[in-house]
Parts: C-alpha cells; sequence; structure tokens
C-alpha cells in the first residue's frame, strides 16, 4: 500500500471574497492560511467595509478592480474593487479569472452569520455567487465583533479545504460556517446544523440632527428566537446553527437558493381557489 | 341568507414598499388601486430607484423619510424614504406605522422576479421584511421592461388581496407574483409555480474610461436554465415560474425565507467524516 504524503494531494485553485473590505484581518488569515497550505489562492473583495449589502449588486454605476500590492502573502493575486461583496465574486468569475476555481471562500467575516442573518450577510451572498455558478463554496464567519484571533478559524478553514480537497461535494453547496469567539481548547467540537432564527428588536433609533431634522438610524438587539416559522417545519432532528454555536460548536450549515416554499405549494391553490 | 355586499369585507391595513423608488408608475398604480378597493394604503418607499439591492440594508448612515404629497390619492399616506426597499419596510414597521399592517405588498416592479431574480430583487427583499416580521407578503411584478400598461396587474394585484382578506393565509408567507407584460386578453390564467433558475452570461463589458484606466460594467443576457441545480429536485410536479410566465400566466410562487439543503443535511456529516 501507498502511503500518501501530507504533499500528494494537488492544490487547489481558490476564488476568495468578504465583505469587510480588502484591510480587514480576516479575510488576510484566511488567504495567508491556505496559501501556506500550498493551494493557488486568488483574492477579489471589496475596497471598503460592505457589510450588510445582502446580494446587492452595482447595475447603475461601472465597477473598478484595482491590484493589491503587499497585504498578502506574495504567492496570492489580490484585487481590491469598487462593487458589492456579490460584485466581486461575479467580477472574478466573469472577468478577472483565467479559470474557474475549485471552491469559491468567503470570509473570515468578523461578527456571526447565524440564522437569519444569512439574508443580509455580504459575506454569504459572495458565497452563493459561486453557488450560482456551479461552484461549491463555503462562507467563514467569527461570531464575534470584539474578537480579533483569527487564528483557530483560519486553521479550521486550511482543514475543511484539505477534506474537500480529498473528498469533493458531492454537489455544488454552500457550507456556512460559524467559529465560535474562543480559543481552540474552548471549542466543543463540529456540528451539522440547520438554520435557526436571529431576529432584532428596537430596530430604529429616532434622532434630531443639528438642523433640527429627524433622522433614524438602524439598532436593535439580537433576539435568537427558538420558535419556528413557517418554513422552518422540517429538519427537526437537527439543532439550529444558533443554539450549537452557543454552545461553543463550529457550526457547518449547508445552504441552497431555492426559496420555493413547497409545504405552502401543496395547500395554497385550494386554499385560495383563484379562478 | 344574508346576501353579501362588495363593501361587506372590513378594510385591510397595507403596507406597501418597491424598489423602483416613489416616482415609478408602478407603485402608483398599486396604491392609488388598492385605495380606491377602500383600503387604508400607507406607502414607504425609496426616494429613487434602487433595483438589484438584494436584502441590502443601511447600517453606516442615518435614513431619513419625508413625506410625500400629491402623488398617490389622498386617502393614501405615503413616505420617501433614502434606504434601501428591506430598510423601508423595516423603517415602516419599526418607526412610521402606528398600526402593524394586516398585508406587506411591493411592487409593482417594472420587470420580473422570476427564477433565480428573486435573491437580488429589492421588489421580494422588501417583501419578505414583512414575512420576517410575522405578516403575510406579496411581492408584485411586470414581466418587461417596455412594457408600461400597469392596470390589469394593477386589478389583479386588488383581486388577490380581496381573495386574502377573505380567506386569510394559513402562516405569514411570500407569495411572488408575476404578472405577463400582456393585454388582459391574451393572459392565460393562473399557476402556482416553483422558483425556476434565471441565469445571466456575458456577464461584464470591460471598457476603457477617457483618462485610458479600465472599469467593468455588468451586463450579460438571460439563461433561462431549464436543469435543475443542488435544492431544486423537490417538487418536480409543480411547473416553474420561468416557464409558466413564458407561457403567458400569471405565476404565484410561495416563498420562504429558510435557505437550509435539508437534503445535504441528511448525507455530509457522514461524506465529510469530520471530527
Amino acid at each position: 500500500m501507498m502511503r500518501q504524503s501530507r504533499f500528494s494531494a494537488r492544490c487547489m485553485k481558490l476564488l476568495i471574497g468578504n465583505d469587510d473590505g480588502v484591510f480587514a484581518p480576516g479575510i488576510r488569515a484566511l488567504a495567508n492560511s491556505l496559501a501556506n497550505a500550498g493551494h493557488d489562492v486568488t483574492v477579489v473583495c471589496p475596497d471598503r467595509e460592505r457589510s450588510a449589502t445582502g446580494h446587492g449588486l452595482t447595475i447603475q454605476q461601472p465597477i473598478r478592480a484595482e491590484k493589491v500590492e503587499s497585504i498578502f502573502e506574495p504567492s496570492i493575486q489580490a484585487w481590491a474593487c469598487s462593487g458589492t461583496p456579490s460584485d466581486c465574486i461575479k467580477l472574478a468569475l466573469g472577468a478577472l479569472l483565467d479559470h474557474p476555481p475549485d471552491l469559491v471562500l468567503s470570509g473570515i467575516n468578523q461578527g456571526a452569520n447565524l440564522g437569519t442573518d444569512v439574508l443580509y450577510s455580504g459575506t454569504v451572498s459572495a458565497a452563493m455567487e459561486g453557488v450560482i455558478e456551479g461552484i461549491p463554496s463555503i462562507a467563514f464567519s467569527l461570531t464575534s465583533f470584539a474578537y480579533h484571533d483569527f487564528s483557530y478559524a483560519a486553521e479550521f478553514a486550511a482543514e475543511l479545504v484539505k477534506t474537500l480537497e480529498q473528498k469533493p461535494l458531492p454537489s455544488p453547496l454552500l457550507l456556512n460556517v460559524n467559529i465560535p469567539a474562543y480559543p481552540a481548547e474552548e471549542i466543543q467540537g463540529i456540528k451539522f446544523t440547520r438554520k435557526g432564527i436571529r431576529r432584532y428588536f428596537d430596530m430604529f433609533e429616532k434622532r434630531i440632527d443639528p438642523r433640527g431634522k429627524t433622522y433614524y438610524w438602524l439598532a436593535g438587539e439580537v433576539v435568537e428566537d427558538t420558535e419556528m416559522p413557517p418554513g422552518f417545519e422540517d429538519g427537526e432532528v437537527y439543532m439550529t446553527d444558533v443554539k450549537a454555536n452557543r454552545l461553543k460548536y463550529v457550526t457547518i450549515t449547508p445552504l441552497q437558493y431555492n426559496l420555493t416554499y413547497f409545504n405552502a405549494l401543496e395547500t395554497l391553490p385550494e386554499h385560495l381557489n383563484l379562478s
């Protein structure tokens, strides 16, 4: 039997984006960790923070992409792009890259992308662009705004990519990975989870500007629901990402982008009885 | 037996948003049609076009909302808001309205929101904000950029709201409605559908600016796929919205916002075998 060397696997072509922008420590940790593991890494990410942009696209104006020097490991090709996180991946796949990547990665985001966050998340939307183009993708998030040590998260990312190199995903899907913001020794393990609910209350602060006019600022506290609204009935055997993450597990939630509510599709036509 | 008058149903409280902005003819057609049908209508929509903003939220800066006079029927309260389509509905529910509405409506969008469009659509994202807050919601789109007669679409919307008044939805879900851009007599009827695929090819035009620098502009032709990617395996008994709309049916696709890919959740843990 041949012994497998740790260098025997071919390196993978990885496209990396994010929504925190090119200067964020999370993308540097992710890209450098994977380049150091021998992969062929290209970064195409926003030139500034673009959090909470969802799947926004720039269609009314042009997009610029500038080559970035000396932020990343020398083997990494990097562009900073004036567009949204989704624009960046679209531009990379449609114009900047000569060959499609094996995987699209996004992050490591500073802050959780759990439950309903996913709808608003530029990090997850960037990864979803890969899946829409038929490329398996992973979104990585470190679940705190205040914890800046990305080393465990970056190591975990490199391990997961190595696993996927050896056992490719059976179909192009998105793995939404949330890493608890704790030192490695406190992390309890890995759980495959379903999306939970994470809502925000006390949404808007109403303020008066120096000229006496009203303005509003989106604020709000996180409310993690346990009751499941419509569309969340299935799969109750699986723990939610919200809950597992609170228990200090790394959560991996497979996502797809078909929003059809099939349960409703079965009952609605009779219920509404439209002619 | 009592005969039911056409005025016997109580009027509904409707919140209406869009992504084409306050001056778009589609929202005027929708809001006026429903006000004229006796409903209590409030409009909160962007102060300019905000297409393709997805679920984007404004978090880095304040949001303004200005009262709008003389665009809509006098019974309608209307605000134009500096934020995204999602911001508008969040702001209305969180700050502007005294009472929650019975329904959140969005549109009538100029242009289709079929298949994968839904991910990028400000129109659909605005309606989804209602569902996230537990309020049934409907997104209306007229499937052409070039056809400007919203009269059939607005009548259809009023009819659908009347039906929902008499037969409320069993749970807060989103109805994504696409109305073919044809005169009423050419429309074939109504179909309840699942989401199809609608992709764009030839995505970016590369151009040189007057100063000799490269820029890119998102373009691309629609490609309507018939093959279903992962996450679309279920429910093959239902026609896709893409197909039914091409056959000139009004399509109603029930949507939810749980992106969990349950089929993958069943097989992934064993496949990846992470410790």
